[in-house]
């Protein structure tokens, strides 16, 4: 029968006890939210809400098709812009999702002949784009700049390192400056995906390649999403002007994907708005998460120590990591729980967000919990 | 220079006059609209902006993470429930973008060693997605039942054929029948992307797959956008629950991906019941098209009979199909322009969209400015 296997891997999934399945979300949850990406808090600040809603009013419910078919709204237009200069890049290109942007980035970055130079712990979105590219792919060590030195010094012709700048899963900082440097020293371009350091690392929150030095130098281009920091939906392409021209004309998720709809420009641009206003929301992230960790150590746990807003604590398998979440839940926290096979390295570990909109009480509220539920 | 060979690309681009740039569009265009996928009009129905603003006032600005860590709202629920009942599928899975949805189906339907059959007139999103996936990709001519046939007879294990229902570029339909005929004498699966279908085919826009007595059969399996007839942003894949559950635990751009901002899927939903009510927008936009290929062919002009919404005008060259949609678009008239690379073929044309909701005197408008522009 047609699908007829798909049978067989779900029942191995079952056997193994990897089997994901959907949880109801209602409107106003009771639980305390360390699961989520809304690290600044915003996605129901009401400016941010508004921000949706009036971009509907005046634009419509969708983009109607291509940006390149059916024209280019202010809306996008000027959150491009202010994209650009909050993050310090000369422009911006702004697409579907931050997978999307991934895709888009890696593809027109690295053409027929060329070489990445790819982080064994980055994003699906960052992979997926390499397995698409013309170009070929040279995995190297997770955080390893003399991995990436190496692999470009066996290369001519062009090629790009890719890097997640915060990892998702253990919210470790990438060795940025450890990059760019190898890059340099090889003519290469650098390409980092920024999408958990957005509202969090650099001067209030202009995102880790700013902090670095490295925003707008005509070397790094950086993707980021609309959908973590900003609270909405989305993702960009930011770097010199001449690489942005290049995508419009080379990258497949913007040619041929619909724009992003007026709706979601209008809530990310709200967000941005917000974070340039109030600029000590990225600092407060940044605090939270230290003090989480430092909590959840002092209580004997074993805990990443923070680079940015994502606090991961280890689980002694996948079985335990599953319950530890699910007792977690029960007690009225959510909490995220990443097991095999979305981590890289076989370990499971509860992931937190350090959402700087957190109170003492729920810093200590969400810690007790998670002792206490501890496996 | 890292990204130098950036530059040698536009000049050819330039050399070659197919530089793509971006044309800002105003809120309130003074052009009729022939070049959007807004086949019903309804991406500024009240219904469906209230229904954007609404959602955002309810669930915020994003969905905060993927839905798998922080949970499915009742309104995902709700859409994937009416839009598989309506389409007449067991079930439904939505995401952050038809391109996303795409790239979900195929390669969570193709793993390694199994067969992927492609009609050559496919999407972008349906290439890349044979492209990301494990399984060997056969391209096969454009509509070509009896390719489909001699291909997965070289093949033992699972298979699939893909296709477009109505193709993006020319308008023409799939031979669906044909194509099922030939699954089901080699047991292999059929996906179809209904992007242009949705809205437009079958009973009250019901869609391809169900005016050709496919839909909800266990070897069927079809992807859908939000953004064209129900003017919002988003995709899904609709089929037997167990492939929708196979989605969830195998779909990269599912399991990794933010889920779809509410205020989109808010605003398809509202598309939807607003179809619902009244099924003549369907029937409707199909009579458009067939006054539009009418007028067009007796004006002496070549057009693509349309099985859809989609009318197709050939162009000499893709400079004077440039020429003449600047021409159109000066006399007040906004058409896509469809040139290479974006076109299989080579063939450059304009690309008209028969809008349920243009009346009678804007059809004889555009039909004037389009004779009178030609080349
Ligand atoms: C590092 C990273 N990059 C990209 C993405 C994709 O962004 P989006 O969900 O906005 O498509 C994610 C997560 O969703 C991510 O964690
Ligand atoms: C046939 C087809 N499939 C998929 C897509 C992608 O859908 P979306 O733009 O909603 O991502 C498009 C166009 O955008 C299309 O024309």
């Amino acid at each position: 029968m047609a699908f007829g296997w798909i049978d067989e891997q779900a029942e191995l999934r079952r056997r193994a006890g990897l089997v994901r399945t959907l949880r109801p979300r209602p409107a106003d949850s009771p639980l305390l939210d360390l699961a989520s990406n809304d690290y600044l808090g915003l996605t129901r600040h009401p400016e941010v809400v508004e921000g949706a809603a009036a971009a509907a009013r005046t634009w419509g419910g969708g983009a109607t098709g291509s940006r390149l078919v059916t024209g280019t709204t202010e809306l996008h237009t000027t959150l491009e812009r202010e994209l650009a200069e909050f993050c310090g890049f000369e422009a911006a290109l702004v697409l579907s999702s931050g997978y999307a942007a991934n895709l888009a980035a890696v593809t027109a970055l690295a053409p027929h002949g060329s070489l990445i130079v790819s982080d064994a712990g980055n994003h699906a979105s960052l992979i997926d784009g390499c397995r698409l590219a013309r170009g070929t792919t040279q995995v190297i060590g997770h955080a390893d700049p003399e991995g990436a030195r190496k692999a470009l010094g066996t290369h001519d012709g062009p090629a790009v390192v890719v890097s997640d700048t915060v990892f998702s899963v253990d919210g470790d900082a990438a060795p940025l400056a450890g990059y760019a440097r190898a890059c340099r020293e090889h003519g290469a371009g650098l390409l980092v995906d920024d999408a958990h350091g957005l509202g969090v690392l650099g001067e209030g929150g202009r995102g880790a390649p700013h902090a670095a030095g490295l925003a707008g130098a005509d070397d790094v281009v950086t993707t980021l999403t609309l959908s973590k920091s900003l609270g909405s939906q989305g993702g960009a392409v930011l770097g010199p002007a001449r690489v942005i021209d290049h995508l419009v004309n080379a990258a497949r998720t913007f040619i041929f994907d619909t724009g992003l709809a007026p709706a979601a420009a209008g809530s990310a641009l709200a967000a941005l708005r917000l974070l340039r206003r109030e600029p000590e929301r990225a600092a407060r992230a940044r605090a939270v998460a230290a003090e989480l960790h430092a909590r959840l150590t002092a209580a004997g746990l074993e805990a990443v120590p923070p680079d940015a807003a994502v606090v991961s604590v280890r689980a002694p398998s996948p079985e335990q990591a599953v319950r530890w979440a699910a007792d977690c839940r029960s007690a009225g926290l959510a909490v995220g729980c990443f097991r095999p096979p979305s981590v890289p390295d076989g370990i499971s570990r509860l992931r937190l967000t350090a959402r700087g909109d957190l109170s003492e009480a729920q810093i200590e509220q969400a810690v007790r919990v998670i002792d206490a539920t501890r496996p």
